[in-house]
């Protein structure tokens, strides 16, 4: 596939599209317009057909798109046909709430390890996931080849994380900590702030 | 204010401009340049002044922006400079760590009350909110006048959720159940699934 720069605002969609076409496979559901697609998702269907348009002719004018095909490569653009094994820091009821969406992750995404600071949380299973000392970060990320980083601990610590997981060789952080963190230019933070949300939510209210 | 149509995109930037101006007024900085702006939120700066340009001209040439003044229009364009009382249900992880995130929220948006359909959950205490029954939900919601829908509760129980929500006249739902949700066009609803903000991230691995 050529390598071609993408904005952030597509990124963001083809998982929501992506989950969208899961359901409708699912249903057994062969093909999908641009207008239904539109309609479910609340998006211009020429919006949709542009943001596919970036990844090759997927459509077929007057029948749609192929539900699996399409699929299938929206996976294959946001690198979800490889295992991306990813450790989460913050074993609280954020943490906790996130370990157990790995069910939903399914085979190609899972935290395979969860770290804390507290020494009163170590050794607690969290789905099947011992917490670990953040003595053990930098071991446990190397020998899992860990690639994202998840970030759910208070503000006053999320920093400290970010520059233990930078050390440790994480390429992208998620950061659900109210604060901007601090990283090197290679690795990529997202950030997964819930009063963003809501704020953003705000302006629609008449 | 004239109404104007603003892309989501735009309103979904405006809380993270918002929140690191925050942070430089606490540090008592009184001016800050898109330049400045654009280096913190690894955005272009020419897209930082075309965003807040669609609000007027808050930038001085040369200068920059008075900090205080945008946080100021910000606020006002997001409206968070009225109450907004919020309703979450489903008490589980999520819900807890939502509830915690309340002291972020400042006296403008307030989780005012949580539900849960488990009969064992009711009259729980979460950061001073007892948890209600679903029966109370329509009641609780008129009289709190609520109008932002959190829901945290699993997939399958989300759809419900939401007619419940839209029922009792909530405006705006943000749903962190992995699953669409369909309300009627006049309710306005985000999706927070945590899955396709890792998945977007994955995109950027190399």
């Amino acid at each position: 596939m050529k390598t071609i720069k993408i904005s952030e605002a597509v990124v963001r969609r083809l998982p929501i599209y992506l989950r969208f076409l899961n359901e409708l496979s699912k249903k057994n559901v062969q093909t999908v317009s641009s207008q239904d697609l539109g309609v479910k998702l609340d998006l211009n269907p020429a919006q949709i057909r542009k943001d596919l348009a970036y990844f090759g002719e997927f459509g077929k004018k007057g029948i749609g798109y192929d539900v699996d095909y399409l699929i299938e490569k929206i996976r294959q653009i946001l690198k979800l046909d490889k295992v991306i094994p990813v450790a989460l820091v913050g074993a609280g009821n954020l943490g906790r709430a996130l370990c157990n969406y790995n069910a939903y992750l399914k085979d190609n995404m899972k935290i395979v390890a969860v770290f804390d600071a507290q020494e009163n949380k170590i050794g607690e299973s969290i789905n099947n996931l011992k917490v670990k000392p953040m003595s053990e970060l930098n071991e446990v990320i190397q020998e899992a080849k860990v690639r994202i980083g998840i970030i759910t601990v208070p503000a006053a610590e999320a920093q400290q994380v970010a520059d233990r997981f930078v050390e440790s060789g994480v390429e992208a952080i998620l950061n659900f900590a109210p604060l901007i963190i601090k990283v090197p230019s290679e690795v990529r933070v997202h950030h997964a702030d819930f009063t963003t949300e809501l704020q953003s939510l705000a302006y629609y209210l008449d």
